[in-house]
């Protein structure tokens, strides 16, 4: 599969989109970028299983990281790419082959930027954590990883979103005594014990603490529940799965104990964490990013990947095209405007002309 | 195969446990008994599917059904029965074989009842409803069930259980509006808002009303709870199963009254519905089986066929062998003393020496 960097942003975003790379199967979308990468005599190119990384070495004062997965969630009668000439219809074309494109112009045609920039192209960010490809290039070779700043090219409506609240689910169970249920008084009913838990979750007020002037808005809510032994016996177990969605300035563990408090006198069971970032936007680096895309910052509430690069002790924003709230549907699209505005901007910020 | 009316009747439990007949594999079992009973010139036999009526026609001045299923549920390696010279172990020993061989026992060994009596052993008690070969009877030729009370030789351990409750169950559902669970004030969360649906049932305090001098208990309960479309949604519906277990004074209109008011606010669907029966203790015929068995009733809390019965205008008591807690369970058995006990006091009942 040939990719011409020459083509304008939106012919590479359709050629990319065509290129199906549903997670997993992401080594010929990996191929043609390393091809098209390997061309550019500018570039440092390494591969990790199909994840790219692409650096220049201008010594510059500054280094900065844009980023992008290549994968996709499932095929849904959404490929090939369309584009009505407005916006560009297809699977990834909002989550995140259009940020993709965007790095892969800037790789192309800006060889001499004023900061020294480390593209990376990586796979498996749709599915389970451990398969990440950043994760694991993270793991593998840190060095390649190091800069001041990382860009990461989720769609964000072309609007720069700092850092990310972090996540984590625990399970909340009650227990009862299974009975019949022609002869409840014999038992307890493990998901009427549920109802003050439910209650609390109900009565619960976000925290909304303001940082680095932004405005972050944690969730505690019930994401699944289940309880039940059959239609006529009185249940023995309700099980509350409930997703907390933390602002950055908690720690996982901050996160976890204040949940244990919420959930005093019950049982609970941490099944999934993952931290978040804070925006990081007293760095120089990601100060003068914030003034060249026009000073507008929101704060970013869903879990994204800066967290991986805020681990890594780097300030991270997200920023690229497409309205975050069409990642993962069948009608996905991004409109054509953002693409080549976003490409623009990062030019621009790039010392380019 | 061929059943042995003549021999005791712990040997003939014993060999109706061996008749493997789960559900809707009734008919060895059918033909069995019903090559028995044919044998008996007192009797007049008349087979419907898998289902056998035996009647004696002696124009006494009251006539009396003694009632049990034949069917048994699944298999649970408790085949063939054995027999530990206490009690009688396998499938279908308490629930209600026991029962089963008793009501034949006297069938063959009181031709000359002082109430004429209308054996009734039928298939498919276990499964759903529209199967039930008594309901079938009921339907196709109600007038082979024309008496004045029955007996229903379900185990009760050897004490009269007078009517029974009935029961219904329904759904309340909450709904609520989707939305990521990163930014929760988007939607609105329908599990939260089954707190209150949970507090209400943690709430209620059962009716405990006296009839016929028999204290019944209700209860309402929560038995099934589900909600939830994935770990990082906020959920737009939960559905919370209720059973409602209710005393033979409410008829089901009532009963579906009482859980409409109850839950007032939430979306009710009814999906199941079952009378309950009345104990009619106060009948001549019941009142006389009362005494001959020796005084003691307790009410049915869980619900039996005695009220198809009672659906056709006869008083019905539940009345037989084996400990009610064992049925359905791998381990079920019937005392020795109880079989032998039982056939005892009927036989006594019906006037033979």
């Amino acid at each position: 599969m040939e990719l011409d960097l020459g083509q304008d942003v939106v012919a590479l975003t359709a050629a990319l989109v065509d290129i199906e790379s549903v997670s997993r199967n992401e080594a010929p979308i990996a191929d043609a970028i390393e091809h098209a990468l390997r061309e550019l005599d500018h570039l440092e190119v390494t591969r990790l299983g199909n994840s790219l990384v692409a650096r220049t070495h201008l010594a510059r004062a500054e280094r900065v990281v844009i980023a992008g997965h290549v994968d996709t969630v499932p095929l849904n009668a959404n490929l090939p790419s369309r584009n009505d000439g407005t916006v560009l219809h297809g699977l990834g074309s909002c989550d995140m082959k259009g940020g993709v494109a965007v790095a892969l112009k800037l790789a192309a045609g800006v060889p001499e930027p004023d900061r020294d920039v480390t593209y990376v192209f990586y796979e498996c960010e749709e599915i389970e954590a451990t398969a990440n490809g950043l994760g694991k290039i993270a793991e593998a070779r840190p060095d390649l990883l190091v800069a001041e700043l990382a860009i990461l090219m989720e769609p964000s409506d072309g609007v720069v979103e700092a850092g990310c609240q972090g996540t984590l689910r625990v399970e909340v169970v009650t227990r009862g005594e299974r009975a019949h249920s022609a002869r409840a008084w014999r038992g307890v009913n493990a998901i009427h014990r549920a109802a003050d838990v439910l209650a609390r979750l109900d009565d619960y007020e976000p925290r909304r603490p303001v940082i680095d002037g932004l405005e972050y808005h944690e969730g505690l809510n019930a994401v699944l529940i289940e309880g039940g032994v059959a239609a006529n016996v009185l249940p023995d177990q309700c099980t509350v799965t409930v997703n907390y969605r933390f602002a950055p300035d908690r720690s996982e563990e901050d996160a976890l104990a204040f949940v244990r408090a919420f959930f005093e006198g019950y049982e609970i069971e941490l099944t999934d964490t993952s931290p978040g970032a804070l925006p990081g936007l007293g760095l120089p680096a990601a100060k003068a990013f914030v003034d060249a895309v026009g000073g507008t910052v929101n704060p970013k509430f869903g879990w994204t990947d800066v967290a991986r690069f805020s681990a890594l002790g780097m300030a991270a924003v997200n920023y690229g095209p497409g309205d975050p709230m069409l990642a993962h549907k069948q009608e996905e699209h991004v409109p054509l405007a953002q693409l080549t505005g976003c490409e623009q901007t990062l030019r621009r910020w790039l010392g380019a002309p």
